[in-house]
């Protein structure tokens, strides 16, 4: 085949492929009211794919809190960076840390609830565009919070807010009431090579 | 049992498994060296957690680099974000827009070529911490760039320099020599329900 001649079938395939992608986006619908997002799985992404739509939720000037149920109060790359946008994103560190450095099932199962009222209060202000609830997952692994009362919170929601909820083993009744749910696998992780997490990158 | 009994078994466990994650970690060497890192996958959140990484790099103050091989020159929430740290972010928007809509094939190798030496030399400067490969593995699906050579040129980069690859279907010979891989699968998405992208979150 010659150039011309594959270029030719190349435009053809193209025609044929922009033809239906616009007839499938033609009859879709546009959003009504903000979606209700999760990231679970194993592998890494969950927290930073939230991270990465705040990112876009900034360049359109959208308002966005973000409450992190588990993480302490350690200096990592968003807490920094948040810092600089404090009139933007309104981000709370909830979290005393690992359970596993806590110790202490009743001071979690307090801290998961105070962080998850502010997370309640943010969604259902109309203040928020966007609300990350990251590790909530794990929260709710845990049984630090009741499912049922957790989704009827996330349903409560103000109609234009958009939220993350972030974590492994997310509950299978949280992805029946999701509209986006996706699942992130390790291929190959550094961590299981026996290497440290990495400044800049994993934290 | 009781809830002084069930705080004391939740203790123990918390300690063994504290214990065994102060283990794991001692053994694990530092990264000598930047990381190839990939994200692909049919799912959503390939480069949204890539924007997220640098996101976290912008936190400690690290240089960012990215290209984008696909995507057009319409207006995203990330390239009006990135604007406002266009001294801390190199973004390029190299694509031409989606295959189906250029319809020339010619002109798509071009610009994937012209994108892959301005991704090289930010690679190999010294200049970055983290430079991001938008759609790069599209760009060899198609067949535009010759695997090996790309894969050459990636093992080629600064040793601080950590790279980012996205894109549905990795090639093996990539997941090969990555790091890290990671592969977000959907398992429930809002096109797939009939509804259209949303700004801010979408784009």
């Amino acid at each position: 085949m010659t150039s011309q001649d594959k270029n030719e079938q190349h435009r053809a395939e193209m025609k044929k492929q922009q033809a239906a992608h616009r007839k499938k986006m033609a009859g879709k619908e546009q959003q009504k009211r903000g979606l209700l997002m999760v990231n679970t799985g194993s592998g890494k992404g969950k927290t930073t794919a939230a991270f990465g739509t705040i990112l876009r939720a900034l360049g359109w000037s959208r308002k966005v809190g973000v409450v992190q149920f588990i993480k302490g109060k350690w200096k990592t790359g968003e807490r920094l960076f948040f810092k600089r946008f404090e009139d933007m994103v309104d981000f709370r560190v909830m979290g005393e840390g690992f359970t596993w450095d806590t110790q202490d099932r009743e001071r979690d199962i307090a801290a998961a609830r105070a962080a998850w009222e502010v997370g309640l209060d943010m969604m259902r202000s109309g203040d928020y565009d966007l609300v990350v609830l990251d590790e909530l997952n794990i929260v709710l692994r845990n049984d630090y919070l009741p499912v049922e009362e957790v989704i009827k919170g996330l349903l409560s929601r103000h109609k234009d807010c958009s939220v993350f909820v972030t974590g492994r083993d997310a509950p299978q009744e949280l992805i029946g009431v999701a509209d986006l749910v996706t699942e992130m696998t390790n291929v190959k992780h550094p961590f299981d090579a026996g290497f440290q997490p990495v400044r800049g990158i994993d934290f």
